[in-house]
């Protein structure tokens, strides 16, 4: 029998159908996905440095740099640079727009690649732990170069793994857009967080810890299968400490941080080899009363017409039963 | 240069930015489904009627059966039954839930399948008068009659065609759920309409029927590539009378939206023979502020990372060039 569940402190619902779960297609984006991995003419890849624009960062040997006129750095850890089809550029004009609610916004804002490795092939989870820390510690340095920018309302910072996740490219990487409207799905959970007498993340660590969903946790966060899951095998991340952003974390929580994302990938595998995901970062800045959270959706079904309709995912594998299987359980 | 826009009456936003478009793989999804129609084994075929649960309403020359026990009607025009792996069921216990708003709700509801046609390779766009005429009729009739249900609060009525957006099977059919439950974005568009001192949609009707993103218009409905597109070829059909669910249309209304939504699908023919595109009723039975809409979403691009953690979408081509395209201006 199927449940309908509400999310932890929002008015939105999402059904687990486990009944849904025999049908062969749910599971068929995987597949599709598992072999494509072709390095051949990729920008991304070490040494073709010159075929992407100048990078605004470069990280190499624990140092910062940055790609100048036509010189481009060789042999780097970590690249970041303006994506070629960006979907906002800063050539565009600022206008301030939360307030006066216009309609049309110039397309204004950053949108950037960060490349997580020299190497093709190379994926997160078998990131060395100097290697996952580094990109942790990229992360927290792209969003607080950009939350600094007085334009900027927003910084969203994600990665696209596989193409039934929206990659174009599979060379391993992130993208971080910065914009200059802050959206309505933030200011939705502000306002509600604003409403709640207690940090409803806060209490729902307290809830979570000790759940069948629980599947890792770490020094400093903790992974789980969230009550309120709107795919399979959904995972949230959260820091036990409460805070807002990816600034506010010390070298020791960076580090925690890589450890249990690295972690959760690895679980992955038990899905599929190759499992196509999206993870992304909510967060946000100059506002202690949120709490930063990190988010992993693996992509085996397609969104149809009755979640654009309601905006109610089906999710066929409930959260207790994926983080029983992630976790090895049976 | 791309441009953030608003939506007409909602705080939410899209991106426009058709540099983007540039990219090979934006338009893949349609290509790989282009192929696929296989009719062998199809359990919503004619002649293959005990293959599913027996049908609740069976169409035939006017009138309206139903199966009973082991029998099952042949030669029918439609066929509705339940989904065989339903999202909700009846037998679940209902359970009042928007006012205690509790987190579990049991999964009552109703999940039905609306084959369109006993033929497999039929199409909408290819359909007669009377054969679009009637789905409509059919489409009217479902939604009056769990509208007419009191643990009923919203029933969402879709249509999934093609592997890209969502179905799970090629041969005609649209669906039908009907939830305990209101979904939040509904909710959350109702409480704009309220706050507006004249119909949001009416008004909107106003300044997209002069407007470069008019597609087509008839007697009874306006069909325009919205302002606010949030993917490539999005189209927005509504009646030009204000009219809040489909059992306000008259027999004549009913034949008008159905020769536009004919008409639209048509003209999608343009951007690739066999689009893969989701179609979404959007409507509130005994609200008589809402204003019906019928929407249609091809499926092209993948909502991705930035998508899922901002709610804003980019969208590669502008409903400007869209409707422009559609109604081959060019």
């Amino acid at each position: 029998m199927s449940e309908i569940r509400k999310h932890y402190f929002l008015r939105e619902y999402c059904i687990i159908a486990e009944e849904r779960a025999k049908r062969p297609s749910d599971f068929a984006g995987a597949a599709e996905d598992s072999q494509k991995n072709n390095s051949e003419h990729c920008v991304f890849c070490g040494r073709n440095e010159e075929k992407t624009p100048p990078a605004t960062a470069v990280y190499k040997n624990g140092e910062i740099f940055a790609d100048t006129g036509k010189n481009r750095i060789r042999s780097w850890d970590f690249r970041c640079f303006p994506n070629l089809y960006p979907a906002l550029t800063p050539a565009s004009p600022f206008q301030e727009s939360c307030e006066k609610d216009p309609e049309v916004i110039p397309g204004f804002g950053f949108h950037e690649v960060i490349v997580e490795s020299p190497a093709h092939g190379k994926k997160l989870e078998d990131f060395s732990d100097t290697e996952i820390s580094g990109l942790m510690k990229v992360y927290r340095d792209r969003v607080c170069h950009y939350a600094e920018n007085e334009k900027i309302s927003y910084v969203s910072l994600f990665k696209n793994s596989g193409k039934a996740a929206g990659a174009s490219q599979n060379h391993p990487h992130s993208q971080l857009i910065a914009l200059p409207v802050c959206p309505q799905v933030m200011e939705r959970e502000l306002a509600a967080i604003r409403d709640s007498h207690k940090c409803p993340y806060c209490v729902l660590i307290e809830k979570e810890k000790n759940s069948p969903r629980l599947i890792i946790e770490n020094s400093g966060f903790i992974a789980f299968a969230p009550y309120y899951s709107t795919v399979p095998f959904e995972v949230w991340i959260l820091p036990k400490k409460h805070l807002s952003f990816l600034g506010d974390l010390s070298p020791e929580l960076l580090f925690a941080l890589g450890e249990i994302l690295r972690a959760v990938l690895r679980t992955y595998k038990k899905v599929h080899e190759n499992l196509p995901y999206n993870h992304m970062f909510y967060q946000l800045f100059e506002t202690p009363e949120y709490h930063l959270n990190l988010r992993l959706l693996p992509r085996l079904s397609t969104a149809a017409g009755f979640e654009f309709n309601t905006g109610i995912y089906i999710n066929s594998v409930s959260p207790e039963k994926a983080a029983s299987y992630l976790k090895g359980d049976k």
